[in-house]
């Protein structure tokens, strides 16, 4: 496996194996790899002739006081990890050469980041879009990964890719979870032992819900209530929303019809945590 | 040539090219072609292998009063001046196809719009980046061209591919003119024969303030007062802007050095003119 962290040495890298007739697939991450991403490396290296993982933190995806400065690291596990997954490059931009002095250019993706993760995180889907039409520009992935943990940013980058033309396909995997059922994430490193057993609230709530779908309850209202019921139990647990919305546009449906998205975001002490399943009525 | 009107196809022809490892030369227009984008479309001919020019009346790019329903236009000619100009391709897409219902994604580059044309038309340059941006995802350009007239958009459109890693390179060309000096436009069509008259005062105003500097003049407060005087001594004519700043950051430089772009706008009758020219000190 190649290391990268060079910008013009990914781009020209890319070009020769577009010139060679090579399909290239993409898994963008922000590093600190487990599984959920190991599933995305691994479809990858099964579409596709060279797998391309990068390591990126983006700044511009976290908010004032958010977990930027601490968000976890260790290169030397994720180099193990990827090539263990089959990728053929690990690409590592710097901050620097990603946004230089004087970088002035966003995307924006409207309406679908209003709502969800973007209400409490107004440049956070700016940011994400910005960095992944870069990754796009350097890599020229035909395929690029992303994991439906993050349901909305999956919503908004297919959204941006299809708008601007972009000639890749998104394509999006399913939640890789722990054995209790708690979904993947680099942030679950944070957790105490106490709180690691509160978080799997998340997942149990949203379990419950789709059995009262099951079962025939239609309005999102009651749903959401015993969900916010069973979170708050939780001596460490903090609401920041709890929603259920079409899949599609991201809107509040009621009464639930069609593909219905339960998305929730939780504090679990400091870290925030979300979670999703979609259900099909 | 070929006339395509359909994004799908056009890009399925861009990729075709590519993968015979052909260059291709873009000049992306809104029609109503004159000798300035012909000068363009000839530069791509010298340049690259296949010479693509979209005819795109981009409504985002126009504000609410502004003249997007009455922007001239003339497919038949523009073809007959397409094919003379040795282009290989004119693709002309419907705005239905290139913002479809429920169209969400826009592209901004922050700072450089801020200013000259920017401040008047303030959505303006959000959507010239945009449309930019899609077109070249659709075509895959290797060099794409621009004219000097419209500097600032010229300015936004290289900053956008550099920020977003888009792997093309910019070409700006010189301004092409009228006999009497008038920079060619599409929109010169809507003036009156005394109004064409006036015109001429955007040129005689920058020859004026180039002179000026020559003599020694770095003081471009004195500089504006001057060609104020002078366009303002036209019946016709009314001063949208004229703005002194570096040619790069587009930002006001007193006293004047280095690369300075002299750049105004004024409306003639109700045709809005645009024109600039940069003075190396």
């Amino acid at each position: 496996m190649k290391l990268v962290d060079n910008i013009q040495r990914m781009s020209m890298l890319s070009k020769i194996l577009k010139k060679e007739g090579k399909s290239i697939g993409f898994v963008p991450t922000m590093g600190y790899l487990h599984d959920g991403h190991m599933s995305l490396a691994r479809a990858a290296r099964q579409h596709t002739d060279v797998v391309v993982i990068s390591i990126f933190v983006n700044p511009a995806q976290f908010g004032p006081g958010e977990d930027l400065t601490k968000y976890p690291k260790d290169l030397k596990r994720d180099e193990e990890m990827a090539g263990l997954a089959g990728a053929d490059v690990l690409f590592c931009p710097s901050v620097s050469e990603m946004y230089p002095e004087g970088y002035a250019t966003y995307v924006n993706v409207e309406r679908l980041t209003e709502t969800l993760c973007g209400r409490s995180r107004p440049a956070h889907f700016r940011g994400v879009a910005t960095v992944v039409a870069k990754l796009f520009g350097i890599v020229r992935p035909d395929i690029a990964y992303f994991g439906q943990k993050d349901a909305q940013q999956a919503a908004v980058i297919k959204k941006m890719a299809e708008d601007l033309n972009m000639d890749v396909e998104i394509k999006v995997l399913p939640i890789t979870r722990e054995k209790d059922g708690l979904a993947m994430s680099s942030r679950n490193v944070y957790l105490s032992s106490e709180e690691r057993k509160d978080a799997v609230c998340l997942k149990e709530a949203l379990d419950k819900a789709e059995r009262a779908i099951r079962s025939g309850e239609r309005d999102p209202g009651m749903i959401i209530n015993v969900m916010k019921e069973l979170v708050t139990s939780k001596p460490s647990a903090r609401i920041d929303y709890i929603e259920i919305v079409d899949s599609k546009n991201l809107r509040p449906i009621a009464p639930l019809s069609g593909d219905v998205l339960i998305a929730m975001a939780v504090f679990i002490g400091n870290t925030r945590l979300i979670d999703n399943v979609i259900v099909k009525i």
